[in-house]
């Protein structure tokens, strides 16, 4: 808890609520009829709108990206090191958009809102959203806001695909994708890992297919269970050995069936917090979004194809710890980035952090992230 | 189904149930008064009882390793690609011996067993067993059979430890020890896994605290969701991708939370058929036995000290997709071996399919382990 604001921090910030009463088409065939996006913004939009950065959040984030709610919050938003004055993400040149995206549980319509139609929570009824509808309902903000062209569109994970498809969807609508510990499409073994999820979900005896809102219920051991597989795999296997290597909860073996180790205990804790503040609908949404992203699909699995439209610049970053999305993955990407004539920078940071290192400031992502940024603000200017 | 069995196998195989109605002293503090091993062997004991082989389980394992039990078996034992006649574990030479683990769910006394103390199911009263306590039974197993000194004691993942653990506890009864897949011990992230794949079992709403035998029910779900995390992580990504990729069921995205790829339908199987076969106590128990190998423990964890008390001659083999137990563990081992001067021969081999390799035939895999225990055999001779 700050007892002052940092003075790198964007601050004390609002969130917004945007109505949207346009009709919203969506991939699965049906649509919505209207829908609300919460907002946050940092930073000033200039007079051409020309300096707008649109932050896209992965699966368990939201819209409040930097700064503080209150100056009693004891964490400042999900992204705070990389957002604010004289950070990579400079809000003194750069007008940031962070949104809770449609199907979320932080505001935004989604499968805990009231569906209209029947005064109900939509529950199991809100439709599937995939990444496209996403992009397709951030662009309709980013008319309301006024921003014809992003300077930039910025995600880390399944922010990042968001990023990626900005490029496909909306080619003229945006001049960069940084698109951050991501890949083009999941693996097999990344949809397996949703699939324990959700099924540990939906087979809580609370979910009641859903409809858990009508029993003043929630499934709380399966989002738990979710969201500690979850964890692992964000986690690397040298970083959860550096923190908490073999150490245990008492001085002996207990012999029994309790936490035993730290690392169990830790886990726990990260599941029970996780399912107190998030909706189960919401996290069944987010991990099918993740599997069905594959821009590849529509052109026989060519990527290069894919990227054919793309028109902006790229930088992609992988993290060398990184085993839910390698790498590897971030290559494939880059590869077909290049065999489709995109420009394109791209940088493997080394970091013991696994998956979450895109959270975690290290100097050398900084300055990759902040020198590419201050390349995208220059142009702004220009 | 075999029509005729194939000339390399063991052919049909009876296994026998063994009693020993001596007390059991167990590392937790409590005491079995009398217990039952499920055991089959292949092949002749010599004249001398010097050309023995022990076979010792993984997780999930049992003492039907090779063979069939009638002409009808879909499926023969579950390591029948290793041993048999010409096959590593040459069963002309050999006399191979392998058990269901005490507190296993194959046979062997564990927690499905009647407890003689209330004539009802032990359920999560039976003791927490550890490797060591194996390893003791297993001895006691070795005299009931005359068996003073195994020629070698084999094992693959948490066999190996049992192996591994055989070199520690009676060095003057192996002479040689083969660690295959396996590791000295878990690392914080197995842990974790592990306690995922705990917690969906006793979050089940029909373990009932372990109970469930007496409501004539089982923790379907939980031990479901168990087997699906473990399998995850039995197998490569890449071996995951090779199977399934992201082929789908249908022609076309659902847009709904019913199995959309294949590898989802895939592992919903498996995890139903695990679920209907294994007692969700004794996996408990199997994960808790993991958890608390360590053998260095005891020597503030020094490897080599634990292992200077070692007598018999090591082989140890890692695969090189393996990320349960990656070849860096078999090397760490090895490299402890080497300081506490045992004879040591190691290979990291090539193969594609994660952990599971262990299981899976491979030329070089085939080789190594027919070189290896050729010499055992030729020393028997000697």
């Amino acid at each position: 808890m700050p007892d002052s604001l940092p003075p790198d921090s964007v601050g004390i910030v609002a969130p917004q609520t945007l109505h949207f009463n346009e009709p919203l088409a969506l991939a699965c065939g049906q649509t919505l009829k209207a829908f609300d996006l919460v907002v946050e913004t940092y930073g000033q939009l200039n007079a051409d709108a020309s300096n707008a950065v649109l932050i896209c959040h992965a699966l368990s984030g939201h819209h409040h990206a930097a700064g503080y709610h209150r100056m009693d919050d004891r964490k400042p938003g999900w992204w705070d090191s990389c957002i604010g004055p004289g950070k990579p993400i400079d809000t003194n040149r750069f007008f940031v958009v962070s949104l809770n995206n449609l199907g979320g549980c932080n505001g935004s319509t989604g499968p805990s809102s009231i569906n209209p139609d029947t005064d109900q929570c939509y529950g199991p009824d809100f439709p599937v959203v995939t990444v496209k509808d996403w992009v397709t309902s951030q662009a309709m903000l980013a008319d309301r806001l006024g921003i014809s062209c992003w300077a930039a569109v910025v995600g880390g994970s399944l922010g990042g695909m968001q990023a990626l498809q900005w490029s496909l969807t909306y080619p003229d609508r945006l001049r960069h994708a940084l698109v951050i510990a991501s890949t083009p499409r999941l693996t097999a073994q990344n949809i397996a890992f949703n699939e324990v999820a959700r099924k540990a979900i939906t087979s809580d005896p609370e979910f009641h297919g859903g409809r858990y809102y009508d029993f003043d219920v929630i499934p709380r051991q399966g989002l738990m269970l979710a969201r500690m597989v979850g964890h692992i795999t964000y986690l690397s296997d040298a970083s959860m050995g550096e923190k908490f290597g073999r150490e245990m909860r008492e001085q002996a073996y207990q012999f029994g069936y309790d936490a035993e180790f730290q690392v169990e205990s830790y886990l726990r804790y990260q599941g029970e917090r996780f399912s107190e503040t998030f909706d189960a609908n919401t996290y069944l949404l987010m991990t099918k979004a993740l599997d069905y992203f594959d821009p590849a699909y529509e052109f026989n699995g060519n990527l290069a194809r894919a990227l054919s439209e793309a028109r902006c610049e790229f930088l992609v970053l992988s993290f060398s710890t990184d085993w839910r999305f390698t790498p590897a993955r971030s290559e494939e990407l880059v590869n077909a980035m290049m065999a489709a004539r995109c420009r394109v920078s791209y940088a493997e940071i080394d970091a013991p952090w696994g998956h979450d290192a895109f959270l975690i400031p290290t100097p050398r992502y900084t300055d990759i992230f902040t020198a590419y940024l201050d390349r995208v603000a220059r142009e702004v200017r220009a």
